[in-house]
């Protein structure tokens, strides 16, 4: 079969390669009807250190269900599929809270699929490969393109407003013009927001976002873009979509945020940031601050405190005069009281 | 009046000094009724370059209003209120957003509040102040130290169990055993957490959480504890909340976590992790990873596209044949086309 391959930095070449064979029982064999070539593959073809034959990073595509392991139920020969970039088992903690990107199982698997070809091998194919209804014949190439991007981008740019937790009436702004972050422009609108900015430089996806339901566009960056951005929304975002992976986008998307805003980030990390880089690869959420004492004092807690609902004060495992102060510091930083009150009257 | 002063580090001692006056037209000034020591105050205590003289750091209190500015229009003299460590506006986008310990206004002026001592002048203080009903010789001890608990640590803990997003059904990790872990503890419950393990090596704080709706007790540390509430959970947890402020404490809380888990973190940062640290002064959220198209895909995303609802193909702007995938890979990389189709036929 067809294979596409790298030839050298900066060059793709076209490989008479072996058609890949079932070798795992959960293996399913696939013939791609459209495949495409995503933003992270462009990191691999300019990397100087990449060697002739290496075989191509393609991980997205739809295609027709050829062969299927003995132990796969979902699919069978004949079926269209979306082929994602990502094979959740769909049984570990992971793929049950939504996570089947970073399944528990399967973690390391996600990428470098050689999808980019005749056939594809998929492992783990039993629970992740999504089906289409009918025959790509059905179609309109419109629809087909749009399929295509079940495989990945736009789940990308969806997972970005998701881990954001965007909102009905949010203000969202999405940093990137690319096919992720045009996914993300489509996301919000999906998940209710009520202004999204696209920052872009480039015309022609300045003009794509606003028909996917973007309300404005930045093309100023750093400082300047976030005062644009702010005079736009008259404050904070609400939400930022971080769709780059550079430590730039992370700046500008933690930059446009109000303070308590949210910040959503699936550009694949191209930085040393090792807190980010390690959450990124467990999709951990990462949160905190000053508490929020006024707001659930009023909202809740004096009320689960004077209803004895709650007994927090229990912490306090010595009580003290002010004269003893010096006391009440030493005791708790010796452990022999758990926090120390003061009585002052 | 008398007032708590750091004596040099190790030692506080007292100090007869003017009682504060209002100097702002938004200032109240409150006779205190309880104070107490928190662990943030214990950095200060113990730290070798504090000097004799330095007022207290105490910013925890609920007292009585004994003047207020004439901007007050919330509270009056006689008043009973939590005093709490936080100067919210209530009218910015981080205190609408309930994230009034990271107010947008009055950020830098939550701490170093001088509390341990008969008066304080609190100020901003016309949304930030808590009203708590009838007077304090209505309230046993009991009520008073619950009610103190309210101005710091019962905010702080709940607080992390909320950016962390504890849902029904959890299984949630608390990694810290101070008052703001057991406050962490009690929060849990609040919000319906079906598991709670305590990471404590004190038997008195064990028992503590234990009787706040603790499941469990972890006494191991780093990879062995790490293993002990796997074993426990049969899993990861779904949450982990970082109440230390430690590197230690945050690998601890990262390390329970399954993929796609959250933590939140309220331990006041002593460590030098310039992400993690400029994010928790704005009390951003940053969460990402790799996607869950299967999941999306089956959920809605699927549906969307062929309702028409979407139309995220519309990025592929230029489509190929395999054997052209080298002007595929170029047309993208010098930007000729946002995303590269491949038709395989």
């Amino acid at each position: 079969m067809k294979s596409a391959v790298y030839t050298k930095a900066g060059q793709v070449g076209l490989a008479s390669i072996e058609r890949p064979q079932i070798i795992e029982a959960d293996d399913v064999i696939i013939r791609v009807v459209r495949a495409c070539v995503c933003g992270s593959d462009l990191w691999r073809y300019r990397n100087p250190e990449t060697k002739a034959g290496h075989k191509n990073s393609g991980h997205e595509a739809i295609g027709i269900v050829e062969e299927a392991g003995e132990a796969i139920t979902t699919v069978k020969p004949g079926d269209f599929v979306i082929v994602p970039f990502t094979h959740g088992c769909g049984e570990c903690d992971a793929c049950l809270a939504g996570f089947d990107g970073s399944c528990d199982n399967h973690i390391g698997n996600n990428l470098g699929g050689d999808f980019q070809a005749e056939y594809i091998r998929f492992h783990y194919a039993n629970w992740a490969l999504v089906k289409i209804p009918g025959q790509p014949s059905d179609y309109t190439e419109g629809m087909l393109k749009s399929l295509l991007t079940l495989a990945d981008v736009m789940p990308t740019g969806y997972h970005a407003a998701r881990v954001a937790n965007v909102q009905k009436g949010d203000k969202v702004v999405v940093i990137g013009d690319g096919a992720v972050g045009q996914c993300a422009v489509i996301a919000a609108k999906m998940r209710g927001a009520s202004q999204i900015i696209l920052m872009s430089r480039h015309e022609d996806c300045q003009k794509m976002a606003m028909e996917s339901g973007a309300t404005a566009v930045v093309a100023e960056r750093g400082q300047e873009g976030i005062t644009k951005v702010r005079e736009i929304l008259g404050g904070g975002a609400d939400a930022a979509l971080e769709c780059v992976g550079t430590e730039a986008a992370i700046e500008q998307a933690l930059g446009v945020l109000h303070n308590g805003g949210r910040m959503g980030f699936v550009g694949v990390p191209h930085y040393n940031n090792r807190a980010l880089g390690s959450t990124f690869m467990q999709n951990i959420s990462v949160a905190g601050g000053a508490a929020s004492a006024t707001t659930y004092d009023k909202q809740f807690l004096l009320k689960a405190v004077l209803d004895g609902d709650i007994n927090p004060g229990r912490v306090f495992t010595s009580s003290y005069k002010l004269e003893d102060i010096d006391q009440a510091y030493k005791d708790m930083d010796e452990r022999k009281t758990i926090k120390s009150m003061i009585v002052i009257e």
